[in-house]
Protein backbone atom coordinates (compact mmCIF):
# COMPACT_ATOMS: atom_id res chain seq x y z
CA UNK A 1 0.00 0.00 0.00
CA UNK A 2 1.24 3.27 -0.85
CA UNK A 3 0.35 6.88 -1.34
CA UNK A 4 -1.51 7.65 -4.85
CA UNK A 5 -0.79 11.47 -5.28
CA UNK A 6 -4.52 12.14 -4.37
CA UNK A 7 -4.81 15.43 -2.91
CA UNK A 8 -8.65 16.81 -1.92
CA UNK A 9 -10.28 13.96 -4.15
CA UNK A 10 -8.48 15.22 -7.14
CA UNK A 11 -6.35 12.30 -8.68
CA UNK A 12 -2.88 13.64 -9.32
CA UNK A 13 -0.51 12.66 -12.23
CA UNK A 14 1.21 10.32 -10.11
CA UNK A 15 -1.54 8.15 -10.44
CA UNK A 16 -1.52 8.07 -14.16
CA UNK A 17 1.80 7.97 -14.21
CA UNK A 18 1.82 4.65 -12.41
CA UNK A 19 -0.75 3.25 -15.07
CA UNK A 20 1.50 4.12 -17.99
CA UNK A 21 4.73 2.78 -15.74
CA UNK A 22 2.34 -0.64 -16.04
CA UNK A 23 1.22 0.25 -19.79
CA UNK A 24 5.06 0.55 -20.67
CA UNK A 25 5.63 -3.02 -18.53
CA UNK A 26 3.20 -4.91 -20.63
CA UNK A 27 4.40 -3.62 -24.01
CA UNK A 28 7.87 -4.89 -22.92
CA UNK A 29 6.38 -8.41 -22.81
CA UNK A 30 4.37 -7.99 -26.09
CA UNK A 31 1.14 -7.02 -24.74
CA UNK A 32 -0.55 -4.52 -25.76
CA UNK A 33 0.39 -1.08 -23.93
CA UNK A 34 -2.47 -0.62 -21.56
CA UNK A 35 -2.09 -0.57 -17.51
CA UNK A 36 -4.32 0.14 -14.49
CA UNK A 37 -5.13 0.81 -11.06
CA UNK A 38 -7.31 1.04 -8.26
CA UNK A 39 -7.72 3.44 -5.71
CA UNK A 40 -9.73 2.80 -2.45
CA UNK A 41 -11.73 5.93 -1.06
CA UNK A 42 -8.39 7.24 0.59
CA UNK A 43 -6.27 7.13 -2.00
CA UNK A 44 -4.14 3.83 -1.53
CA UNK A 45 -3.04 1.70 -4.76
CA UNK A 46 -5.30 -1.62 -3.97
CA UNK A 47 -3.92 -3.40 -7.14
CA UNK A 48 -1.48 -2.03 -10.12
CA UNK A 49 -1.97 -3.97 -13.62
CA UNK A 50 -1.33 -3.93 -17.19
CA UNK A 51 -2.60 -6.03 -19.96
CA UNK A 52 -2.02 -10.04 -19.70
CA UNK A 53 -3.90 -11.31 -22.51
CA UNK A 54 -0.87 -13.06 -24.36
CA UNK A 55 0.46 -14.38 -20.92
CA UNK A 56 -2.80 -15.21 -19.65
CA UNK A 57 -4.66 -17.08 -23.20
CA UNK A 58 -7.76 -14.79 -21.65
CA UNK A 59 -8.76 -12.41 -24.15
CA UNK A 60 -10.56 -10.87 -21.13
CA UNK A 61 -6.91 -10.42 -19.10
CA UNK A 62 -7.35 -6.00 -19.70
CA UNK A 63 -5.56 -4.50 -17.41
CA UNK A 64 -8.61 -2.78 -15.48
CA UNK A 65 -10.40 -5.87 -15.13
CA UNK A 66 -7.17 -7.44 -14.01
CA UNK A 67 -6.80 -4.29 -11.33
CA UNK A 68 -10.69 -4.40 -10.51
CA UNK A 69 -10.59 -8.53 -9.33
CA UNK A 70 -7.46 -8.31 -7.71
CA UNK A 71 -8.33 -4.89 -5.94
CA UNK A 72 -11.95 -6.65 -4.80
CA UNK A 73 -10.13 -9.68 -3.49
CA UNK A 74 -8.24 -7.68 -1.18
CA UNK A 75 -10.88 -5.94 0.04
CA UNK A 76 -13.08 -9.49 0.50
CA UNK A 77 -16.27 -7.61 -1.28
CA UNK A 78 -17.09 -7.95 -4.90
CA UNK A 79 -17.82 -4.21 -4.97
CA UNK A 80 -15.61 -1.46 -4.63
CA UNK A 81 -17.58 1.01 -3.65
CA UNK A 82 -15.89 3.99 -3.21
CA UNK A 83 -12.76 3.79 -5.38
CA UNK A 84 -11.02 5.22 -8.43
CA UNK A 85 -9.82 3.04 -11.42
CA UNK A 86 -7.34 5.20 -13.37
CA UNK A 87 -6.54 3.46 -16.50
CA UNK A 88 -4.35 4.39 -19.50
CA UNK A 89 -6.79 3.88 -22.47
CA UNK A 90 -10.70 4.38 -22.46
CA UNK A 91 -12.51 1.15 -21.19
CA UNK A 92 -13.84 -1.06 -24.08
CA UNK A 93 -17.58 -2.15 -23.13
CA UNK A 94 -16.25 -5.09 -21.54
CA UNK A 95 -14.47 -2.99 -18.68
CA UNK A 96 -16.89 -0.32 -18.59
CA UNK A 97 -19.43 -2.49 -17.58
CA UNK A 98 -17.93 -4.40 -15.44
CA UNK A 99 -16.96 -1.18 -13.28
CA UNK A 100 -21.12 -1.22 -12.88
CA UNK A 101 -21.00 -4.49 -11.65
CA UNK A 102 -18.16 -3.45 -9.57
CA UNK A 103 -20.10 -0.08 -8.42
CA UNK A 104 -16.62 1.28 -9.05
CA UNK A 105 -17.12 5.63 -7.93
CA UNK A 106 -14.63 7.23 -10.25
CA UNK A 107 -13.13 5.89 -13.60
CA UNK A 108 -10.11 7.94 -15.03
CA UNK A 109 -8.86 7.54 -18.57
CA UNK A 110 -5.87 8.26 -20.59
CA UNK A 111 -6.32 8.42 -24.43
CA UNK A 112 -9.86 8.00 -26.19
CA UNK A 113 -10.48 5.04 -28.06
CA UNK A 114 -13.10 6.13 -30.64
CA UNK A 115 -12.71 2.54 -32.34
CA UNK A 116 -13.25 0.08 -29.04
CA UNK A 117 -14.10 2.65 -26.44
CA UNK A 118 -17.60 2.23 -24.23
CA UNK A 119 -17.93 5.32 -22.21
CA UNK A 120 -17.12 7.97 -24.99
CA UNK A 121 -17.65 6.26 -27.23
CA UNK A 122 -19.94 2.82 -28.68
CA UNK A 123 -22.44 1.81 -26.26
CA UNK A 124 -21.61 4.28 -24.04
CA UNK A 125 -22.29 1.66 -21.33
CA UNK A 126 -22.92 4.07 -18.46
CA UNK A 127 -25.62 6.33 -20.19
CA UNK A 128 -27.62 3.23 -21.17
CA UNK A 129 -31.04 3.55 -19.57
CA UNK A 130 -30.87 0.38 -17.97
CA UNK A 131 -27.24 1.27 -16.63
CA UNK A 132 -27.67 0.33 -12.99
CA UNK A 133 -24.80 2.26 -11.46
CA UNK A 134 -23.02 5.34 -13.20
CA UNK A 135 -19.17 5.99 -12.29
CA UNK A 136 -17.83 9.30 -12.80
CA UNK A 137 -15.95 9.92 -15.67
CA UNK A 138 -12.64 12.24 -16.62
CA UNK A 139 -11.15 11.23 -19.52
CA UNK A 140 -8.04 12.25 -21.43
CA UNK A 141 -5.53 12.23 -18.60
CA UNK A 142 -2.16 12.28 -20.19
CA UNK A 143 -3.60 11.10 -22.95
CA UNK A 144 -0.73 12.00 -24.89
CA UNK A 145 1.42 9.75 -23.39
CA UNK A 146 -0.92 7.28 -23.78
CA UNK A 147 -1.22 7.60 -27.36
CA UNK A 148 1.98 7.48 -28.17
CA UNK A 149 3.08 4.55 -26.32
CA UNK A 150 -0.17 2.61 -28.48
CA UNK A 151 1.05 4.04 -32.09
CA UNK A 152 4.40 2.77 -30.87
CA UNK A 153 3.11 -0.73 -29.88
CA UNK A 154 0.77 -1.41 -33.20
CA UNK A 155 3.59 0.40 -35.46
CA UNK A 156 5.77 -1.77 -34.30
CA UNK A 157 3.82 -4.79 -34.71
CA UNK A 158 3.05 -3.43 -38.63
CA UNK A 159 6.69 -3.24 -39.13
CA UNK A 160 7.57 -7.18 -38.09
CA UNK B 1 -14.10 -34.51 -22.56
CA UNK B 2 -17.44 -35.74 -23.44
CA UNK B 3 -19.70 -35.06 -26.02
CA UNK B 4 -22.30 -32.47 -25.28
CA UNK B 5 -25.11 -32.87 -27.21
CA UNK B 6 -24.38 -31.43 -30.77
CA UNK B 7 -26.00 -32.85 -33.98
CA UNK B 8 -25.65 -31.86 -37.31
CA UNK B 9 -24.30 -28.18 -35.47
CA UNK B 10 -27.37 -27.61 -33.96
CA UNK B 11 -27.21 -27.31 -29.69
CA UNK B 12 -29.55 -29.78 -28.60
CA UNK B 13 -31.19 -29.30 -25.15
CA UNK B 14 -28.48 -31.39 -23.55
CA UNK B 15 -26.31 -28.73 -23.74
CA UNK B 16 -28.41 -26.49 -22.07
CA UNK B 17 -29.56 -29.41 -19.64
CA UNK B 18 -25.93 -29.28 -18.42
CA UNK B 19 -25.73 -25.43 -17.92
CA UNK B 20 -28.91 -25.86 -16.13
CA UNK B 21 -27.15 -28.18 -13.67
CA UNK B 22 -24.51 -26.10 -12.93
CA UNK B 23 -27.04 -22.90 -12.48
CA UNK B 24 -28.51 -25.66 -9.73
CA UNK B 25 -25.13 -25.94 -8.42
CA UNK B 26 -24.62 -22.41 -8.30
CA UNK B 27 -27.88 -21.92 -6.26
CA UNK B 28 -27.12 -24.39 -3.68
CA UNK B 29 -23.23 -22.27 -3.30
CA UNK B 30 -25.75 -19.19 -2.66
CA UNK B 31 -24.90 -17.59 -5.75
CA UNK B 32 -27.04 -16.26 -8.81
CA UNK B 33 -28.07 -19.64 -10.58
CA UNK B 34 -26.66 -19.22 -13.65
CA UNK B 35 -24.48 -22.10 -15.70
CA UNK B 36 -22.27 -21.96 -18.25
CA UNK B 37 -20.59 -24.04 -21.19
CA UNK B 38 -18.52 -23.71 -23.90
CA UNK B 39 -18.38 -25.97 -26.95
CA UNK B 40 -15.29 -26.54 -29.17
CA UNK B 41 -16.44 -26.70 -33.09
CA UNK B 42 -16.54 -30.81 -32.39
CA UNK B 43 -19.23 -30.36 -30.02
CA UNK B 44 -16.82 -31.22 -26.83
CA UNK B 45 -17.23 -29.59 -23.62
CA UNK B 46 -14.21 -27.46 -22.43
CA UNK B 47 -15.19 -25.86 -19.66
CA UNK B 48 -18.70 -25.71 -17.24
CA UNK B 49 -18.95 -23.29 -14.51
CA UNK B 50 -21.82 -21.37 -12.80
CA UNK B 51 -21.31 -18.00 -11.20
CA UNK B 52 -18.91 -17.49 -8.37
CA UNK B 53 -19.38 -13.92 -7.40
CA UNK B 54 -19.67 -14.35 -4.00
CA UNK B 55 -17.04 -16.90 -3.45
CA UNK B 56 -14.39 -14.96 -5.38
CA UNK B 57 -15.17 -11.72 -3.81
CA UNK B 58 -15.09 -10.78 -7.79
CA UNK B 59 -18.21 -8.94 -9.74
CA UNK B 60 -16.69 -10.41 -12.85
CA UNK B 61 -17.33 -13.91 -12.27
CA UNK B 62 -20.34 -14.49 -14.41
CA UNK B 63 -20.72 -18.26 -15.40
CA UNK B 64 -20.00 -17.53 -19.00
CA UNK B 65 -17.12 -15.18 -18.14
CA UNK B 66 -15.62 -17.96 -16.36
CA UNK B 67 -16.23 -20.63 -18.67
CA UNK B 68 -14.69 -18.57 -21.60
CA UNK B 69 -11.34 -17.90 -19.52
CA UNK B 70 -11.29 -21.46 -18.68
CA UNK B 71 -11.38 -22.70 -22.56
CA UNK B 72 -8.77 -20.66 -24.02
CA UNK B 73 -6.88 -21.63 -21.09
CA UNK B 74 -7.13 -24.91 -22.24
CA UNK B 75 -6.84 -24.30 -25.69
CA UNK B 76 -3.70 -21.99 -24.85
CA UNK B 77 -5.34 -19.30 -27.30
CA UNK B 78 -6.99 -16.31 -26.54
CA UNK B 79 -9.18 -17.28 -29.17
CA UNK B 80 -12.52 -19.53 -29.11
CA UNK B 81 -12.55 -19.42 -32.90
CA UNK B 82 -15.31 -22.03 -33.74
CA UNK B 83 -16.74 -22.48 -30.12
CA UNK B 84 -20.40 -22.24 -29.08
CA UNK B 85 -21.06 -20.29 -25.44
CA UNK B 86 -24.24 -21.98 -23.52
CA UNK B 87 -25.59 -19.82 -20.90
CA UNK B 88 -29.08 -20.45 -18.74
CA UNK B 89 -29.52 -16.40 -19.06
CA UNK B 90 -29.04 -14.06 -21.62
CA UNK B 91 -25.16 -12.75 -21.17
CA UNK B 92 -25.10 -9.06 -19.65
CA UNK B 93 -23.13 -6.41 -21.73
CA UNK B 94 -19.83 -7.23 -20.15
CA UNK B 95 -20.43 -10.66 -20.87
CA UNK B 96 -21.34 -10.17 -24.48
CA UNK B 97 -18.39 -7.94 -25.08
CA UNK B 98 -15.87 -10.51 -23.85
CA UNK B 99 -17.89 -12.80 -26.41
CA UNK B 100 -16.49 -10.52 -29.18
CA UNK B 101 -13.15 -10.54 -27.51
CA UNK B 102 -12.81 -14.32 -27.84
CA UNK B 103 -14.97 -14.09 -31.53
CA UNK B 104 -17.49 -16.84 -29.87
CA UNK B 105 -18.90 -18.04 -33.03
CA UNK B 106 -22.04 -18.62 -31.43
CA UNK B 107 -23.70 -18.14 -28.35
CA UNK B 108 -27.36 -20.03 -27.30
CA UNK B 109 -29.02 -18.71 -24.24
CA UNK B 110 -31.85 -19.55 -21.52
CA UNK B 111 -33.93 -17.13 -20.04
CA UNK B 112 -34.15 -13.23 -21.81
CA UNK B 113 -33.02 -10.49 -19.52
CA UNK B 114 -34.90 -7.45 -19.85
CA UNK B 115 -33.20 -5.62 -17.10
CA UNK B 116 -29.75 -6.80 -17.56
CA UNK B 117 -29.49 -8.47 -20.66
CA UNK B 118 -26.92 -7.08 -22.99
CA UNK B 119 -27.46 -9.35 -26.15
CA UNK B 120 -31.05 -8.63 -27.04
CA UNK B 121 -31.58 -6.09 -24.61
CA UNK B 122 -30.01 -2.93 -23.15
CA UNK B 123 -26.96 -1.75 -25.80
CA UNK B 124 -27.24 -5.11 -28.00
CA UNK B 125 -23.32 -5.55 -27.97
CA UNK B 126 -23.42 -7.59 -31.07
CA UNK B 127 -25.36 -5.20 -32.91
CA UNK B 128 -22.98 -1.75 -31.92
CA UNK B 129 -21.98 -0.21 -35.65
CA UNK B 130 -18.01 -0.77 -33.96
CA UNK B 131 -18.75 -4.43 -33.01
CA UNK B 132 -15.76 -6.30 -34.51
CA UNK B 133 -17.13 -10.10 -34.39
CA UNK B 134 -20.74 -10.75 -34.17
CA UNK B 135 -21.70 -14.29 -32.67
CA UNK B 136 -24.44 -16.39 -34.34
CA UNK B 137 -27.56 -16.05 -31.33
CA UNK B 138 -29.78 -18.69 -30.48
CA UNK B 139 -31.90 -16.97 -27.09
CA UNK B 140 -35.43 -18.46 -25.18
CA UNK B 141 -33.48 -22.64 -25.04
CA UNK B 142 -35.26 -23.83 -22.21
CA UNK B 143 -36.06 -20.89 -20.93
CA UNK B 144 -38.85 -21.41 -18.87
CA UNK B 145 -36.41 -23.76 -16.43
CA UNK B 146 -33.95 -21.15 -16.03
CA UNK B 147 -36.42 -18.15 -15.27
CA UNK B 148 -37.99 -20.44 -12.61
CA UNK B 149 -34.62 -21.42 -10.97
CA UNK B 150 -34.20 -17.49 -10.85
CA UNK B 151 -37.12 -16.35 -9.21
CA UNK B 152 -37.01 -19.02 -6.53
CA UNK B 153 -33.43 -17.84 -5.87
CA UNK B 154 -34.94 -14.44 -5.55
CA UNK B 155 -38.22 -15.27 -3.51
CA UNK B 156 -36.04 -16.65 -1.35
CA UNK B 157 -33.62 -13.91 -1.19
CA UNK B 158 -37.19 -11.50 -0.72
CA UNK B 159 -38.18 -14.06 2.25
CA UNK B 160 -35.43 -13.60 4.61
Amino acid sequence: MSNSGLAGGVVTVDSMGRALAAARAAAGRGEVPVGALVLDAGGRILAIRGNEVEARCDAAAHAELLAMREAAGRLGDARLTGCTVVVTLEPCPMCAAAMVHFRVRRVVFGAYDPKGGGVEHGPRIFEQPRCLHRPEVVGGVRAGESAVLLRGFFGGLRGR
